[in-house]
């Protein structure tokens, strides 16, 4: 038996199958800052202990996203080690803030699987769950991926694709325990826009661009235990047409949420992940900027959501907000096009 | 009304106007281990706890320049978004150590307007003070910026121009709260040149020399959570004469300080920034070296303080000490004139 | 006297000479963050303080290759800052687990002095040893060194060559006190292979590959404070005949070391290093590549040892095992050769 883990192939995913993901991960002060050197985030609640009190948590809890790639690193040896393309995200719950400290593991359960006509791949689906050392569930979400076939004979037994969800249900959304923003000090986060300052349909242009080279994302991939062959090995990335190491995905994700708070100062805390796709490659050195459209809006009590859409481009500044055409086609340069559920605190 | 932060022009300054910048910050051990990888400071003092306490405190407090850096990043927005040039420093003073789990605000007062002859920019004097959770201020220190008018038009009305200390006493020095050095051991600080062998006058070659990276500038800027965009934006900055990004002043002089190590062993604690000026532009790839002079000493009682001038030089060893000539004009390899007060033990 | 350290030359040193090396160094969370996102690797026991705590420590102890780097690094000022090159390593054992939070100090025996029949260079042997906070010792471990004599006339009295254990003996192993691997969970861990399956003389390809740049070995080592001038100083490597600053030896000890988890999942814990040798040059940018083979394996009661030769190479996959001839001559690709004994739990 060979020790080397050859990953999963297509034929060897069974519907309802459960994954135990290995490497447990406990999470500190240390992936926080890497976190901030990264991707320079400025949103006041994973910035400071002092803030995070004022608003009801015990402490800074990190960004929900450290958490998200922190999980989704965890999955990559057994269920995209074989992938040809990690085709989209839907139905993602953050369910319970983390904290320096603590310890994730994740588990997937396969919920669909569907052979291409080819033969030669198939798209696997699966639920992602991400569980804290009390086993309480902090996040989850569906993701699908195209995986080679080990042989193209191989037969599929039971082929089955899932429903899936357009967007989370605002009244599915889950605020962390005590969030408080009544005392929200609007100055130290950074400005004065709250909840019922954004409307549906409108459009912003984040303006900052943000470059990011090999040495950042291959460290911030590493961080997540994300061993994706085609961000660090260049000798085999070498032969592909592009000659580079491709960028991991979350790292657009997270660039591009960091240049948001130049117009969403208040809606750092991601609630939910309704869809994601990557509709471009990215390749570290290109300037990356972003600009997002308010989706929807949610009166959660407590405080706002908005429903965002993010988009991320490269080398090309967002004023005139590049978009898909009618036809569904992106230009060249935008990379990321994200749907998101995050809490904003209204004005009361 | 735009959601994106246009930041202050020249003419929306006031003198006497007090910013409350965002952004509170609680700094960390990782923030800490990330200084370390990102300059290679080997001060005994902020790299061990032990230490730290055999010299009274209560752990390792973090470098000054840390704190530094975190509140000059939190100004940025307000003060230097549209700035053409940071101009200098004076009167800062370290008045509280930080240690990892201290919260960091930042507030400026504007406290000199000056415009220019061609209308186009003035120059904003501002006295930053960085505080605590407590309350306590931490640190403040005066900026002086060229600052772009939106309106060539626009009237200024009240200007004044600061009176600034060429220095700042030694008698208005600050010693860390407890700071004992009478059982230093000079064996592990990895020298025994105590205040008493250093004598005014003296000049000290640093000899190392270090390369910065694309990578690792924007790591450290991002990390102070300083967004300002010659850092970053490689697509605006291909555009510029350069064609490259800026490497963020404070970089240049956490590298110098780190190297002035070699011959200044014992003098790792800044006390105060008597001025600073970085007099031609970095860009990464090139390397660093470094020399002192002794400007100055002072008897603190509990221990002595060196007036330090640090040079730092791209591309050039310093054995020669390379230096500006008779008419205050700096060879081109010299890009960074700090003007300092350290702490040094005495021998007793 | 010159306050800059010219470091010690060959004639410098003599037999029985013990070194206490500078600057002490307190661990945290954010070297081991740091230490992920340099490397990568996933060996559960480092990952998780719920899986140490489940092994029988009190939280997750830091890699011992980190605590092997930062002891290393203070040895480089005293002992191999004019160094020609590092020859090998011998009777490496780490003999007390660090945690974040312990502060480790380094002292130096000079066990062996044979000066070059040139005269102008000398090997330098030393035993060096790590000691944490509460005095207790850490590691230790043979080095020798390449030095350069400051003058060629120099007279050296006594001279010696020490003898040296080709491995450590299994009965020298020490393992973390109260480490308990029966409740060991080998999902979470990654694989379910034991020390029961393997075999003496097995040969493992970790298939993954690895590249390194120039800011990531940069940062490695300086947050291990060696400060020696072949990682740094560009300008001066310019005139090497490579033009390239050469990367520290134990940046690919640690990038080879992550790779081995894709066959060695279960093998993390390094309990003594037997030798290695840096048998060619590595620059940033290549890809590294690694393979293991079983030499040994020892039961030592609570868990088993394996000793295993861990190879890499430089842009060159390792399917086929390159290794060196008969005559002991390494193909250029070969970069490391490094052999060492690691805990492995039974299946029991």
């Amino acid at each position: 038996m060979s020790k080397t883990d050859p990953g999963n192939y297509f034929e060897d995913f069974r519907l309802g199958q459960v994954l135990a993901h290995a490497t447990p991960r406990t999470l500190t002060a240390g992936d926080v800052a890497l976190y901030t050197a990264l991707y320079g985030p400025r949103f006041a609640l994973f910035s400071s202990d002092e803030f995070a009190r004022a608003s009801g948590l015990a402490a800074a809890p990190v960004d929900p996203l450290i958490a998200f790639h922190v999980v989704f690193g965890k999955t990559v040896p057994d269920i995209s080690l074989n992938a040809v393309a990690n085709l989209g995200y839907a139905e993602g719950r953050f369910l319970s803030p983390v904290f320096p400290g603590d310890t994730l593991t994740a588990t997937s359960e396969v919920i669909g699987l569907k052979e291409n006509s080819n033969r030669k791949t198939g798209v696997v689906y699966v639920r992602t769950t991400g569980k804290n050392q009390r086993g309480e569930t902090v996040l989850s979400y569906v993701r699908w991926v195209m995986v080679r076939k080990r042989s193209e004979a191989a037969e599929i037994a039971e082929q089955s694709t899932p429903q899936l969800a357009s967007a989370v249900a605002a009244s599915d959304l889950v605020l962390p325990k005590g969030l408080d923003f009544s005392g929200y000090d609007w100055t130290l986060a950074g400005a004065p826009h709250a909840f019922e300052d954004y409307a549906v349909g409108e459009k912003i242009d984040h303006v900052d661009g943000m470059a990011i080279e090999e040495a950042e994302h291959q460290m911030a991939t590493r961080l997540y235990q994300n061993t994706a062959k085609v961000h660090f090995n260049q000798f085999e990335r070498a032969k592909d047409p592009s000659g580079r190491r491709l960028v991991y995905g979350g790292v657009v994700i997270s660039t591009a949420k960091a240049l948001s708070f130049n117009g969403l100062q208040n809606a750092g805390l991601v609630l939910a992940i309704n869809g994601g796709r990557h509709v471009n490659p990215y390749f570290a050195g290109a300037t990356v900027f972003a600009w997002s459209e308010v989706l929807d809006k949610a009166d959660l009590g407590a405080c706002g959501a908005l429903r965002l859409r993010l988009v991320a481009t490269k080398d090309r500044p967002c004023a005139d907000f590049p978009d898909k055409d009618s036809t569904g086609a992106y230009p060249p340069e935008v990379i990321l096009d994200f749907d998101y559920w995050a809490a904003v605190p209204k004005r009361g």
